[in-house]
């Protein structure tokens, strides 16, 4: 049984069937519309309000296109007077003599009777944008220690800082283990098993940090300036970068621009010499140069002072520096990810992350516009992703907490802390509160729109949607049974980035954020288990590579119960209808609210059903399911129109 | 019947109820306490997450008193790392053996399941805070040329720009009357009727430009050098503030940082000569500096461009600058209420508002830190006042629109608009949604709860809580019957500074921003329905003149119902609880929400009776209300405990 028949309701995204030109300059006037369904008016008028200059500024919608398959359009003319220019809608609705009677908002937190938010409203972008292709990549995470060995690995010492492992040896997730234990992967290792990213269908590799450090993880930094040569050194990494150009794949590194390590050729020469040029790359604290702020209070990682002009010069500004160097041949890496964003150039009364994440991205665009920019910011990350440098945010609010909320069944088993003890409490996100929460369907839905309503539509469009990283658990290990499928499924058809930590798609689990980061089990595809999950990663990545409408067609709830939710991804050439369920599912939706001829024969993946009742269709299933229909496109009227 | 009986919950705000310093410096410790309603438990813990540098950092409550009126009291430590330093509470939930058994987070925007928003946190400032009189003080607005003429205004010649008007003709809200229009009030008619604010019990009088303009609202200012000769001059500006600061009132000005009038010694300077030393004073579109950029399209109020030095220099910095020289004898205004605040320094990619803002304040600090400063921001304010440089916000969304929206009840009679066409739209903020919205109040809670979660509580306490001003209709001409009490005991009560624009205690009317201007009619105090208005401005006014609570007490809304509110402010010294009904009443709360004992002869305002009908506590009356009691303060422990 159906929980939530939602009323069909206005609705306005920044995809292309709603906004004429998603890539303005300032100055510009962009049409923008709303699709209204017929049985919300009668309407004295619909509106829209800009707020140019931080002051409302408002313009007229005419009606352009009236009852098909149940939906008005609406069409209203804004100039774009800022990079980042916000503008809500207003809907008046009419009395039976025509006159104005009572007024709802629409931004991007949903509808509302009460005035709305600055903050949370739709945003055109007079910045830079991304590359197109960022919209429609499918990202692949791979920690190089733990992805794969080629034979050269053997012949490698292994360094003073490592505690050596065999590749079949479980992680250990106690110190000193926890970042010294090493397996060993490098990245000609990655190289040899490319095909196996091809076959995935994946077409964007990142690799956490592959510069030279005292860990495994490698984000305590020794140096940028060459690849570490238990990788491989520089010429794996153009090896491995030429090879997966060839096979249609980007790849993007990882820099940590709050902190380098302690053995970093820069602090070394920093710590105790004042006068060293780079004596004011850090937060030195006292005259010796010998005490200094850190991440964290880890002493093995100082924080960078963006103060300095000099750090900047060298790491940041122009060709040159370490941000543009690898951008370009012989390297020819597609982008970064950069670490830490969310810290970077703030300390205390000092806030120098806007000017320095800028800069990174204008030596990117001097180097190749063709490149992307992600930012690492793990809570409440929009106020730094407004569009100006970051394309898109590594961040778990939006999606991942609130997915584990719902799809999570925790055991509760017993598992190794850092420092040895044992705990009961599933990880989660290092937040202290007792575990993984427990959500329903709707509070996903409310999680995932009150982090995302502050985002541009462009940037949600490159913000990544992770079961899980390098950082966390992985979601198998408290996964309810049977909702794999359909979390991976969420996160290849919800606006953003599907992300694949390597070895989720061999249904690996790991308990904690340092547990996850476990070796490949290589060979192991043909055991039926693993071949299964394989499966699924195939086809629900293939759904995304075949479906450009899931890359930036727009986003609409159709409906919302207590364990279920159906929206569309759509656009005028197709109609993607998509349901995940949690347990039985017996979900309605109001008629009309996918707008258009439904066709039950048209499933893509999945095994729920489509109904008729009565007029009003639901979907059916006896079990946990993600299932994707495909319909046809929007009965939008034409942009010429 | 009361609609909603709510349950007690979890509460915490800035007051000294809960924070151990309010005007922390950066590295303080500082301790927080939130109090829980013993029903709420049982609890495995609570705890605080800041945020500092953007990154979360958790800190561990303890019990600190333990059932006191229904009520445990829980403490932590916050350690203030950023300027704004933001925090939330989490509460965990035990099961019967105390394990975790789920979480709720609690900030500004409530108590939610789901995480919340950064930006909706709890704040600690250590920005240089407001002088303390700030938020005792009640605020009246007086617009000159309305208020009242000296025996000198006779001898004044009509200037040019002006239509000269009556003193009883009404305001003409039509072009060119609209703002040439002129009655002659002045400064000394200001100073001769001190003698009414002080009855009143106001202590703060805001007077809108008083510069010379070729307007009656003096917003196109001509100079900032000197007072307008209409008004008196400089001497009369002495002569009001020295007798206004002998009977206890304190006296702010008004500037406009956006832009100035075209007739303007700087504009007329730059106008047309590029070379001038005010060439880059505005933003001139054309070599022959003949086009410009102006406010809203209006050629007579050109835009300052404040990448000017020499601009900086003449209007913002230092003592002898316009800003600064004011508040300095023989002038010793207390402060500035600064016009379009929002929009200053905006345009464009251009975003120099934090810049202008904060050495607009730095420039009062040397000169005299004991003086305050109010932006002008009517909509969604929230993003500059985190405390940086604005005490206040002069803003519509938190509590003036709600306000109406609950208590309004328009006769959509005809009205004469600016263009002299007819309208029977009530005028709404010059927001076109048609007419004044209706709203509930619940809405009305919500709405208020939406606009000011973001600011933090040291600034909400400075923010105007107006029920009109000289930009707006007046509160009076829409109310519904019997609420004006109501309107002017929430502003009185509600946590910011109560505003009164001179007339209302008056009972004037006036159907939009301009016809609200209306000459004072003085000599009609002793009519029954002027006497009837006065007498409860003086009474609701005296209420915060006499109760501190109402300053900086804590805030706690105990009941919430379709027509409806009940609150508590409160402090160690004592509770003020207070109800507001329109309509008829009876609102009934948790017991033990108030936190203490009741005592029904404690009533201080308004006609509502308490009963209690089987243990509960309700508030009834039969028609609308604002009632107040005086309670003991809250049992809270001692801070050294």
């Amino acid at each position: 049984m159906s929980e939530d028949r939602r009323a069909n309701r206005p609705h306005h995204d920044g995809s292309a069937l709603y906004v004429s030109n998603s890539t303005p300059e300032l100055g510009d006037s962009v049409a923008v519309r709303v699709r209204v369904p017929v049985g919300y008016g009668p309407l004295h008028a619909v509106r829209v309000r800009s707020n140019p200059d931080h002051e409302p500024l408002w313009s007229e919608a005419t009606l352009v296109s009236s009852d098909v398959d149940g939906w008005d359009w609406w069409q209203a003319d804004v100039v774009v007077a800022n990079p980042r220019h916000g503008y809500r809608w207003v809907f008046i609705h009419a009395d039976d003599e025509g006159r104005p009677a009572g007024a709802e908002w629409l931004n991007q937190s949903g509808l509302s009777r009460i005035e709305q938010l600055d903050g949370e409203d739709f945003a055109l972008l007079a910045y830079d944008a991304p590359p197109e292709w960022l919209s429609s990549s499918v990202l692949y995470q791979v920690f190089p220690d733990r992805f794969a060995r080629s034979a050269a690995a053997d012949e490698r010492p292994v360094p003073e800082w490592a505690i050596a492992a065999d590749w079949s040896d479980p992680v250990d997730p106690v110190v000193p283990g926890r970042s010294q234990q090493y397996y060993g992967g490098d990245l000609d290792g990655v190289r040899e098993r490319l095909g196996h990213l091809v076959s995935l269908g994946v077409n964007l590799l990142y690799l956490t940090p592959v510069f030279p450090a005292a860990s495994n993880h490698r984000y305590d930094a020794a140096s940028f300036a060459e690849v570490d040569e238990l990788l491989g050194g520089d010429e794996a990494l153009i090896r491995l970068v030429e090879e997966a150009h060839a096979r249609g794949i980007r790849v993007i590194g990882d820099l940590t621009s709050n902190h380098s390590g302690h053995l970093h050729e820069w602090f070394r020469a920093a710590f105790g010499s004042p006068d060293a040029p780079e004596g004011d790359f850090y937060y030195f604290s006292n005259d010796a140069h010998t005490e200094y702020e850190c991440w964290m209070g880890a002493v093995t990682l100082p924080k960078f002072n963006w103060k300095s002009a000099e750090l900047r010069r060298r790491f940041i500004e122009g060709p040159d520096s370490i941000v543009g160097r690898w951008l370009q041949a012989p390297y020819s890496l597609d982008g970064w990810r950069i670490d830490v964003a969310n810290m970077t150039g703030r300390l205390h009364d000092e806030d120098l992350n806007e000017s320095v994440r800028q800069q990174i991205r204008r030596t990117m665009v001097e180097v190749n516009p063709d490149t992307i920019l992600l930012g690492e910011s793990t809570n409440d990350a929009a106020s730094d992703f407004q569009g100006d440098a970051w394309h898109g945010a590594m961040t778990y609010t939006c999606f991942t907490r609130p997915l584990w909320g719902w799809l999570s069944e925790p055991t509760h088993a017993p598992r190794l802390d850092w420092d040895g003890s044992t705990t009961t409490e599933p990880w989660y996100f290092t937040q202290p509160i007792g575990g993984i929460p427990k959500l329903d369907a709707r509070e996903f839905v409310a999680q995932h729109q009150r982090f995302t309503a502050a985002y541009p539509w462009r940037v949600r469009l490159g913000t990544m949607n992770a079961l899980d990283t390098h950082d966390t658990a992985r979601f198998a290990s408290n996964a309810a049974p049977g909702t794999v499928p359909l979390a991976l499924g969420l996160s290849v058809t919800l606006p953003g980035i599907p992300v694949v930590f390597a070895g989720d798609e061999f249904g690996l689990t790991g308990g904690d954020g340092e547990e996850s980061r476990t070796p490949i089990p290589w060979g192991s595809e043909s055991e039926p288990a693993v071949r299964h999950v394989l499966d699924t990663y195939r086809a629900t990545i293939g759904l995304r590579r075949d479906h450009p409408v899931l890359d930036t067609g727009g986003m609409r709830w159709i409906a919302v119960a207590d364990q279920a939710v159906a929206f569309v991804r759509e656009s005028v050439d197709e109609t993607l209808l998509i349901v995940a369920g949690r347990g039985s599912l017996d979900l309605e939706w109001a008629t009309d609210a996918v707008g258009g001829p439904i066709t039950v024969a048209s499933r893509l993946l999945g095994e729920a059903e489509l109904v008729e009742r009565d007029g009003v269709w639901a979907a059916v299933s006896a079990d946990s399911t993600f299932t994707v229909w495909s319909l046809p496109g929007a009965s939008a009227p034409a942009w010429g129109a």
